[in-house]
């Protein structure tokens, strides 16, 4: 069992990694919403399997990263000061490394990293106060990005988003709700592992918000037919001269959102001052054979390979704003972010 | 069991609708190919209800309209001439029935019935001939709409190709492999059927021809990185104006084609010359249930509606050309094609 929620009026999913006296709680989203199963990740390896095999995703690697530094500095607390601290990078080297475009991981671990250089005596007093400060930070940063997004949604918009947005897109409902706004959404289901149809679905279901479900081709015959007025989603980078690198088959819903005129709106804290270009990005190729699978039945003739590409690159000529924790973007201004100090 | 096949060098589903003496015999789509189960249609109703229950689709629902006529016409045989023609009219309203957007079951029954007015003595045997002369027809149109197709791929093209397109494509695939041109196909998994996934991969596997599957939302990844030479699909209608009437999730891939300089050919016999244009054409809406559901198994959240526009509209500017029995038309001259009579 997950210990209580510290979030009792969140959705499902926006609170759906904890610490625990036995390890990090993670809430498996690859049978979610059909089934509330927790994993109990008891060390820094199954965090980082937990992470690798989509037990969680989206901002849940993040979340799943801090509170496995933490088991990292549980094991560590008893070493001299310089060999914990080289235990901790060990540890933040094995959870970096599980996926590779989504930059989050890195952020999770510099919090904790610092905060035990800052105080190198009590390591898990420091990794837990880093956690801590880590966690509000990006629930606080999510919010405030919700707010710049929510301004930019119309009352009685019709959003279109693809895959699941997590923190992100559920900041962005609760402030346009609390702007007294009216939404209503359209989401693909985002095959392979189908988020959309599941994790999407059910919290915008939670957060009382009219949904629909399409499959990943029907966006564009929607929108030509005037009954989406805007494309919305996450992203797991924005670089500096504003590519937006998101799930795949957001390349394809920006494009058709441009040729027909409705704005495409990315979300993202900040953009990452270490990836100048969409090409600085790697791109996580992922299990050719989860494209012939559907939630583990086999969909495919048994005669074709599958290939997943798991995320794709939309560049700034595609995108209307990029909304961030310190206001909305053009794409070629967003590296203006970071003069804001 | 089914009778033989008159095709025994065809792939499986190129020759699935057969005539016999207790009814009509279709292999059934929705679960082919992992199982190679035939139902038997004894009845035009059952032959009606097959179509609308997607037991078979693509060509399919052609070639048991003709049979399912041929059935009308045993039933009918002993009638005065008069009462056996309206038994046939009746039929044949409830067979054109079954799909609104796809006119296909309306050109087969012109076979049956005109054959019928010419020989209104033997209703029964001017049926089997018009239905043997209606297929004869489907054939050679598709053999020669393949050649015009073929001409337009390079050898070695990556062909990216959406649905499943039936004889249209099997016609183009066997006139490039006659032309020794060497193919390799990208196939989306066509949600929520799977088409794509089932019968576009196992046709194509069966055919020799090396094929990567993908799911919907992927391909404008892959002709970003240029991984894709061209995007062909069969069509459910042609206007004459150019527009071009397919599965869901054309429209979306044509305008991804159109904006990465990938050209597009959509293939058919021929324009229709009863629409003018895409608003003449009815799109046909199917369960919305069909989206919350893979194979029978639901794979959405309980709590999200589905919506289902069975196809889509793609205007002419995206389409690079279309490849008929009688040569390849760019777009806006395809009503030409009438004019060559």
């Amino acid at each position: 069992m997950p210990p209580t929620s510290r979030y009792p009026d969140a959705p499902t999913l926006a609170d759906s990694v904890r610490l625990d006296d036995d390890g990090v709680h993670i809430l498996d989203r690859r049978v979610f919403p059909f089934e509330h199963r927790w994993i109990c990740a008891r060390t820094v390896e199954d965090v980082a399997r937990a992470i690798e095999d989509m037990v969680t995703q989206s901002s849940g690697p993040y979340f799943a990263v801090l509170w496995g530094m933490v088991l990292a500095a549980r094991q560590a607390r008893h070493l001299p000061p310089e060999k914990a601290r080289e235990q901790l990078r060990h540890a933040a080297d094995r959870l970096i490394a599980t996926r590779p475009t989504n930059d989050q991981p890195r952020k999770a671990v510099t919090w904790v990293l610092n905060a035990v250089d800052h105080h190198p005596d009590d390591v898990l007093a420091a990794a837990e106060q880093g956690a801590l400060a880590g966690e509000r930070d990006y629930r606080q940063r999510s919010q405030e990005l919700g707010k710049t997004a929510a301004q930019l949604l119309p009352d009685r918009a019709c959003v279109l988003t693809h895959c699941w947005g997590d923190l992100y897109l559920t900041g962005m409902v609760e402030q346009a709700l609390q702007a007294g706004k009216q939404l209503s959404f359209i989401c693909t289901e985002t095959r392979p592992y189908l988020q959309g149809a599941r994790l999407t679905a059910e919290t915008l279901a939670e957060m009382g918000v009219p949904t629909t479900l399409v499959s990943d081709g029907m966006p564009a015959a929607l929108m030509q037919d005037g009954r989406i007025d805007m494309l919305v989603t996450a992203s797991d980078r924005v670089t500096m001269d504003g590519h937006v690198i998101n799930k795949v088959g957001t390349l394809q819903l920006a494009v058709a959102a441009h040729t027909f005129g409705i704005p495409y709106y990315a979300l993202c804290h900040a953009p990452d001052p270490h990836s100048a270009t969409g090409s600085d990005v790697p791109i996580e190729y992922r299990d050719g054979n989860d494209v012939l699978h559907t939630l583990g039945h086999r969909t495919a003739s048994d005669r074709v390979t599958g290939l997943y590409p798991a995320f794709d690159v939309t560049s700034p000529q595609f995108v209307t704003r990029i909304a961030t924790d310190r206001g909305a973007w053009k794409p070629e201004h967003v590296h203006q972010y970071w003069a804001q100090q």
